[in-house]
């Protein structure tokens, strides 16, 4: 069985090629929350959706999130009233926040509606929010102050600085039912090419869940989200630079080693690998540019045989 | 200046035709809020909805509520969850609600985000809630219990019986701010054609407008939404009968004569008119029934001129 820790686009990618290789019974992710938000009352979850639309094979292919054919009638309607807007929702992914806010004033919890949301979609493998409760990445934007995760990815296209990242609630917030399970007993867990401090830090701040991982360090695998020194997606490496670390595979090594006994980084690194080595991790070197299923797929079965 | 207590497609339709006679300036519609419902977590107002959709010259003519050209993308979408959707909100339509849902949120009034979403649409007669506060309809059906507004009307259709009808909350709600003012300095009145028991009772539960109307009787003009004994739309010819009033112009005559000296009823209910008067009601015979503008202007004029 295989767990993964998973943000947005490219670990919903890397499991779309677990799932060539694996059954979906085998198949556990935890997804990132942090990036929630409430959006005119909805409450939207962009990783869960982006991992769940990608392994539904109802992805916009062009962008890596949202539907495929997807058409954007309620945000054009909602430029006349000058409402938010920036944070973009087609009229079909606000069908899933309007249920999914819909189950949650009834009272069921963030891991139940994504399980009936994952069921509605055919998707057999199984989704869990790290936490059913809330957790909020927050980040210092140099010259504004502390903004909300949206406002800084989406509204700011993060094309401002950063100097810090805080996940406001994670410490008191528990795992979500099933997630410390999954973490004890996969054989193999990891961690998605997602960005490391976004994505996969707010995870690893829920008290319980860091620990898990560590436990199982030596059947733990990460994937650099970092390629020749850049990120593919997003802006993981210019943060990892504002944050003081090293925007290299050598900075992920430096940061997943406590955790993962194993780094798995792109051919173009290969130069790099004794350095990963040196900074803790066993390095296997492989394509990790995910363009097609094939290639998620064979990552997917390098990332199981390590 | 004319102030109208409104409901639905009657009231909108009446104040269609006001607009044709009157400047913008000097009408206020006092609208009925007792079946708002949040559904999804978005806050939907479908009378205030359906007056400024019709003054916008926006509405579904065929169904009198709505938006004319409306897609229906998020609701279909929706139907893949086995969400909530016998309450269907149109693409478009969400827009209005997704903005409003949002605005609350952001601590303004429902009176202040009906006047921006007025002002989105220039519509410049003022509509105002009748409350700022929450009043619920609630609906007592035989056979079943309380149920809401929304429940009974939509999702029922109105096909069962009801055995009474409460509005949870008016005993704390206050006019919104600007409602009694204007009640106080209208030249007249108008209690508009809409469900006297469904949508001008809730208006009048809210503590001091009931006594504002009153005040003002002799310059109160109600419109008969009953019509040769039948309501044009919706249960209120059931709905009178169900709770034990008469389902005839005669029936609206005893439940308006302590507030509208006044009562315009249909030309098919001209032999009902002494019927009326001797109710406590001054009876005026015109047309009622509103095909068109024209019609609806025509009858505007009428009421004015009561």
């Amino acid at each position: 069985m295989l767990a993964a820790l998973a943000g947005g686009v490219g670990a919903a990618r890397f499991l779309s090629g677990v799932l060539d290789v694996l059954s979906p019974a085998d198949v556990v992710a935890v997804v990132n929350t942090g990036d929630d938000v409430v959006l005119h009352g909805l409450h939207v979850s962009p990783d869960l959706d982006t991992v769940l639309y990608t392994l539904a094979g109802a992805v916009n292919p062009d962008t890596g999130w949202g539907l495929a054919g997807e058409s954007w009638t309620a945000m054009e309607a909602l430029e006349r009233y000058g409402g938010l807007t920036w944070f973009r929702l087609g009229d079909r992914d606000l069908a899933t926040h309007l249920y999914r806010t819909q189950r949650l004033r009834d009272g069921i919890s963030l891991s139940q509606v994504t399980a009936e949301v994952a069921r509605a979609w055919g998707v057999e493998a199984c989704l869990l929010p790290m936490s059913d409760d809330p957790v909020e990445t927050r980040v210092d934007v140099v010259g504004e102050g502390e903004v909300g995760f949206q406002e800084y990815f989406v509204r700011r296209r993060h094309a401002v600085v950063a100097s810090g990242v805080r996940f406001e609630g994670a410490e008191r917030a528990r795992p979500a039912p099933g997630v410390l399970e999954a973490l004890a007993t996969a054989s193999t867990i990891v961690i998605s090419p997602s960005n490391p401090i976004l994505s996969i830090a707010p995870i690893l701040a829920v008290p319980g869940i860091r620990e898990a991982v560590t436990a199982r360090r030596r059947d733990t695998v990460a994937v650099s989200p970092i390629v020749a020194g850049a990120a593919l997606k997003g802006p993981a490496d210019r943060l990892l630079t504002e944050l003081g670390h090293e925007a290299s595979v050598v900075g992920v090594a430096r940061l997943y080693a406590p955790l993962a006994a194993t780094l798995v980084v792109d051919e173009a690194d290969a130069a790099l690998a004794h350095d990963v080595e040196a900074a803790g991790m066993r390095c296997i070197v492989t394509g990790t540019v995910m363009h097609g299923r094939g290639e998620a797929a064979s990552l997917a079965q390098t990332v199981l045989s390590a």
